[in-house]
């Protein structure tokens, strides 16, 4: 039997349309250090958005499905970019202007990004860049700084404000597949090339749906939301499209991302709403902790990004009475993948065990575990496997460049299951609790050793300053796990001592064999622990491991 | 460029999969009037909606597209049935058990339905069509009841327990198509045969996300929503399944009606959120009011189905502290269109002025006014046009029948968007107030003119007890408005005085020129003013009309 439903496809530009006129009296306010914060209403930001998209269209050729790339702060003028490039049919391409440069040129490059809008703020990080910047040929300026640094580049450079002065303040919207590229982010590994997710309109509609669905983040226009979170980073966690959606009122960072800056904003504009990474709200605790600020419209915050440290959540709810909510996702995810508030029938501090935990699954992700053997795992809050997830905003495959074929590497795909790279348990009621990145479980005998358990109960020795477990080769067990350890000042290695103080921790046969002091762990740029380099210098023979 | 995500179907069976495990220890509880109610939880829900997905199709051959259908009161066994015949590929048939006997079995002709599940308290209403369902072979029988008025009958009578017991409590739901026929309804208007509304899984799904959206109901599993709207009022309004996918636990009133049963249940089992038509409200408002019942535990109420009277929203406001939100929908909408929350800014007495109109529309309900020359009226809520609307969730046509083309009629559909047949103007901020069926409306010189308007204000007069104003062809014109009045007794008919009395309060040439004293109005089954007897009394000259 044929359905009677009308085929409207899923479009931002009807998120767009509907959010600049149904809850045209919602603002985005934009933080400026100094002076008073720039407002404008999503009625302002419906009529701009028309305005930049007419320019992108008219003045610099912006074609259906052509990358736009953005090197901006989180201000109302990304906002406008947020919606103008996918509505009109082109492709929203966040730049990270944390990447080291080598990886941003290749980024554009790979991307063929023609044209760039980038904060005036910013132009001292993109203009040495130019040289290497094969594709761009245009460069739109957004807000004040200093041009001079563009003098004599190859692309045009124009005025944004001035590229929108007196166009139209509307634009007949394509009608698109609802399938098609809306925006895309890259994803950088510490391994290889960074690889880009694109995002189809159907999977920004969804997500925002999620956003503001009452068991997620639960948004309505009596909310006022503060990202942090980048909007270079996965959508800004969906946060601006899911504004729009209903009219939640959005407080812009822009480049103030300091503690003292964000306690005054949050103070001065009274968000109800906030969302970022743990050091952002280390960071405002402490500052907090020094200076008094009134933080109280806070309803509720979330964290994401890594996991948060309980101490710092439990911080902010009995000091500051702030109810901090962990989530957790990744770019491959847009991001969306869990939230943790606790079920309805937990109280207390059983409600804590939860509210620690990575979250909830919602019912668009679809998760299963899968173990050393490919068998999948349970969910009884105990049995491990590699996460692997599934639903409508999560990729299938990365892109691989203009006219080339999507990528699918198989240690990030399985048939139509995303492979996360995390290994963790889930409970029966569906919380999921991340242990370790797949790369560095251990795999023994057909069973998984997680290396952060073994570290966790290692750093617990008092003669133990940090600790290091990493696979190595075994002809029995295929692989086995080397404990690596730096002692502290003054403590001396007795390797019988600490196999016996895990061995009373775990299992018997996760006990290392293979023992090792080494002066320091080897960090990523990130300040990760770098096992890549560990394994290495084992198997040059450049460790002097004691085997019991 | 092309998206790299998923194409992940939307499908019920997700949500089943995820109600009846991350929520599965959410609740349903069904009321028995006497005895302690019955209650299950949503894994246990999961398990037995497997076993029925088993026997319809091992033992009733149900096929994929099949409708299959439900003629029960809201209880979990018709939440079984909501859930085992989409998710298996048939459709959910749902037969409203207040239609008259001859709509009954002309529905269930048209639809073809071979299967039917009934309550056993609703045999005596069943077994007297048999002999006319000509395509009918099989009922099950959900619950107790006498069944001996079944025999002799010619369909084949099964018990739904015997029938689920011993079956699998898993079931390998297919991946269908999202825009597969899941559930159907028959809308019956005054006029012409019923029609079919064919839900899809992706209208569905979508659905059910706008529902648990904090700015539609914003249900989570902190909540037992009360849906005392029928499971055959198009979806239950979409409560049963916003249910499964945020574990929203549920309390049903299988046929326990009455005022007094639903005050019970209500201080019984503490629902947190309710949903009924208006009637229902005012008679739980007069048992409140003459015996005590304990209803604190409802948060927020919606009304909808037909407008609330404002003096219920309040009473219900200020006697017991329950906030009722109004909201307008209809079958062919699945059914949300708005829902009547004041906006962010608006408090106290500005907050009502929002809080009585239809309410104010979700970024997926796409709306416009069309006025009488087919120009689109602007949202100034002042201008009135007929409500046209648009939206993944909204009907394109009707079920023509097995094997037969949609139905399009012309007053219905108009391209793309569905006419609502009601009349309304829009605020610039996107609340909907309806004044007028568009078929009552007066066409008159390019104009409209709203008898509901008329009527009204005739009906403030002293001497008029009800007034009704309809539409009679006019040579100059095109149509003008005739005024059809009952006097109150004792009252005398001046009609130069009723004009006058008009002329005060609408624009002259909305004036009516004829008028008529008659009886009484003459009226519908459902008690609904029936203006086309009246115009039909006008034709043929049998009505005493005076031109002013």
């Amino acid at each position: 039997m044929l359905s009677t439903m009308q085929d409207v496809p899923l479009l931002i530009s009807r998120i767009l349309a509907h959010g600049s006129t149904v809850h045209g009296r919602s603002t985005v306010t934009t933080w400026t250090g100094e002076g008073a914060p720039r407002r404008r209403t999503f009625a302002e930001v419906g009529a701009r958005t028309a305005r930049l998209a007419h320019a992108l269209r008219e003045e610099l050729a912006v074609a259906e499905g052509e990358p736009v790339g953005t090197l901006m702060w989180n201000n109302a003028e990304h906002l406008e970019a947020y919606f103008a490039i996918p509505c009109m049919g082109a492709v929203l391409h966040t730049l990270n202007l944390r990447l080291p440069a080598g990886q941003l040129t290749w980024i554009v490059n790979h991307a063929q990004d023609r044209v760039i809008l980038v904060n005036g703020t910013l132009l001292p990080l993109l203009a040495p860049l130019l040289p290497q910047l094969r594709t761009v040929e245009h460069i739109v300026v957004v807000g004040p700084g200093d041009t001079s640094v563009l003098d004599g580049c190859r692309p045009a450079v124009h005025d944004y404000e001035m590229l929108l002065a007196g166009r139209p303040t509307a634009y007949d919207w394509p009608e698109l597949d609802e399938r098609q590229a809306a925006a895309m982010c890259y994803t950088s590994g510490t391994t290889g090339d960074p690889k880009g997710v694109v995002f189809s309109h159907r999977s920004v509609y969804l997500h925002s749906m999620q956003v503001n669905m009452a068991e997620s983040f639960g948004l309505t226009d009596r909310e006022t939301s503060l990202p942090i979170v980048p909007m270079f980073h996965v959508n800004a966690w969906g946060i601006p499209h899911a504004a729009l959606m209903s009219g939640v009122s959005l407080l812009m960072t822009d480049r103030f991302l300091q503690p003292a800056a964000i306690a005054e904003m949050i103070e001065a504009e009274r968000p109800t709403h906030a969302a970022a990474v743990p050091t952002i709200w280390q960071g405002l605790l402490s500052e907090l902790a020094q200076h008094e600020r009134d933080v109280s419209s806070l309803r509720s915050v979330v964290i994401g990004g890594s996991a948060c440290p309980p101490a710092l959540m439990r911080a902010f709810d009995e000091e500051h009475g702030v109810t901090v909510v962990q989530a957790w996702g990744m770019t491959e995810m847009s991001p969306l993948g869990t939230v943790a508030h606790p079920p309805a029938d937990a109280a207390d501090e059983e409600a804590w065990t939860y509210r620690v935990t990575q979250g909830r699954f919602p019912a668009s992700v679809e998760a299963r575990l899968v173990g050393p053997a490919g068998e999948v795992m349970p969910w009884d809050g105990e049995a491990t496997g590699e996460l692997q997830v599934r639903g409508p905003w999560i990729a299938a495959a990365y892109f691989g460049g203009k006219d080339a074929e999507p990528l699918r590497p198989e240690d990030k795909f399985d048939g139509g299951w995303l492979r996360t790279g995390d290994v963790g348990s889930i409970t029966p009621d569906g919380y999921l609790t991340l242990t370790d990145r797949a790369k560095d479980v251990i795999k023994s005998g057909g069973e998984w050793i997680s290396s952060v358990d073994l570290e966790n109960h290692l750093m617990a020795h008092p003669a133990v300053a940090e600790a290091a477990v990493v696979a190595v080769p075994d002809d029995k067990w295929g692989e086995r796990p080397l404990a690596t350890v730096v002692l502290k000042p003054g403590a001396s290695a007795d390797y019988t001592e600490l196999r016996a103080f895990l061995a009373e921790r775990v299992a018997h046969w996760q006990v290392p064999e293979r023992w090792a002091v080494i002066e320091s762990v080897p960090k990523t740029s990130v300040g990760k622990f770098d096992k890549k380099v560990l394994r290495k210098r084992y198997a040059e023979g450049d460790l002097d491991v004691t085997r019991l």
